[in-house]
């Protein structure tokens, strides 16, 4: 068993407030990342892939594949966009990093099994680094 | 003579869209960084200043000084901001990094002989790397 | 279940020279790093919380107050000092990577529940990396 | 129990080619890595050991010895070499990162007890990143 | 006055032998670079251009031009390619990354007027990291 | 004409402290770099070589003899170091980073013209980044 990471990086902007916090929780939560207009990143989102090596192709998953299914789930709907208004899921839900990291593990396993039918590969990880200094890990 | 360089980073969102083109033209110069709701960037600025060294204190800069002044004029005013939306200037000029790369200059200029009334040290240098695939520099 | 990584960074000196070990075998098990005087490093620290997303905030952990908690207790400590004579642990320990990283596990857990009294988010892994080649990870 | 990680790089060409698979799926599978002639990479080794830490010495692994293990094993017989051609294995296996990673480790759990005696340490993991965006990592 | 610089990537293999040189100096200058089968490396290419800004589009180039033109010229007939075999120019000439530089840059200036036909922007720096200690630069 | 980086390491201890500043104004000016045990740097030293590239070779300089010279002057005098204690320059010069590349400067132009007695390579840049936040570049 072995675990394949493919890395990827997509810009976007967001704005940190929760609809379930009074205006001073929000500000005093998120400080600047509260700014009403926005501020953005250029995240870098890891996806671990576990399984057996194929006898035939020395591969964990097939790459293509994988790059694919990601950059159509995870890259495109997020990239150059405004977290907040562009994706319908952060409308009524905070786009932290935690969140985005769990909307991006549940478009990939919503779609995992037409892409890869067999046993393995499992989606076995996802990482996302927001800043240099914060990053998010499920599970 | 000796250049000194001093590296910031600041996260901003910002979106590419000239009042001077066409919708057609803004779509097609800036493709998805035209996108309407804007997306962002971690940018890293570097600011190199010039001069002799010091005798006493072994320096070419005052770097406490120096960070106070790209502090206030350069890193809060855009850090965690909205470009387009939170800085005057770019209400009506196209946030691109060679237009911030000018502003910046501009406004460290501004300030510069108040903080370093001297012969030296000079600003020499702006450089900003907007991603990891595009960097502007000044001169 | 998430993990939230913080990563933080301080600068530190230190010599190699353990009191268990004779002369020879100190220079022969820490080699250059066993010199007299000392030398340094930028250690990058990186903490690993886990926990479950708060519903309201989107976050696992309060960010703030985790930084301050390592602030005070795991950089402040360490930052611009000699771990030998400025960290009272050092002066019969030595300061190997291993050491310092068990070391910042017990300061934080020492503190983590006057910060955290909750079930979560628990302390759940140390990583210093010393240098580019050289990284000690907990648990 | 602690986990220490040694960093080491090395430089090679190979070309990604299966006997078990025809031209045309070769061609499909590795896509521009099938290129007859080959290309090369600049492969990111890390070795993870895990043990207790020595009381007298601070250290989970004799960093010397582990360093010279891995330099004979794993990094002077794929340094500036061609995989396929230079290396015995690969003249029948597929030198993807996941069989190079398998060699690896394979290389060193054959030579580990003659450096290692001793319960502690053992080898615990091995990551290759083999470019910016794919890695493989053992377990 | 601007500088603006792009950044790709291409992975190659080549082997070090000069046909000027014999096999005796081949070895020495060269050391393992001049291994028979080859080996390879990722490249970082760097390409700075140098213009005004333009008023309307706040740009010093248009990029996707430059992209296309660094894309077809000097990055798809190296990547993923073997430089001795693949590319004409290096049947007779050494592959180092000095000329890999001059033929980059011959490559783009060849070319050049047909995609920046106005007196800006103007090609005027190449720089090639070969690994992360050896780096070439023009001029 | 071109020019040749190489990239090369050391880690040392230091502290900011000049024979000819109160205590005050040391205090002051080096903030908690001028704390009485030191601290320490993973330094990063850049030699920026140019010259014409050899037609036989395809060289600007040879690698090897270049090591070799910065080796023995530049990195095994500070590596693993007390850049005050156990470099004799530095007992009554302040070792800032300027003062460091002044002297890793003065020291390789000493012997280049033994290593390179022609016209050409000439040294044409120093370059010395203490933290990722401060780099030093001559002239």
């Amino acid at each position: 068993m072995i675990r394949l990471t493919r890395r990827y990086r997509f810009s976007a902007s967001h704005r940190l407030d929760s609809p379930q916090l009074s205006e001073a929780q929000n500000r005093e939560i998120y400080g600047q990342c509260n700014n009403p207009r926005g501020h953005g990143h250029d995240y870098l989102l890891e996806v671990g892939v576990r399984g057996p090596v194929d006898q035939r192709s020395g591969r964990v998953a097939d790459v293509a594949a994988l790059d694919g299914l990601v950059g159509s789930e995870a890259i495109r709907p997020f990239d150059h966009r405004n977290l907040n208004q562009d994706v319908a899921e952060f409308a009524s839900t905070v786009p932290t990093a935690e969140n985005l990291a769990l909307e991006i593990e549940r478009r990939l396993r919503a779609k995992w099994g037409a892409v890869f039918p067999g046993e393995w590969p499992r989606l076995e990880r996802i990482r996302i680094r927001e800043t240099k200094r914060n990053a998010i890990e499920l599970p």
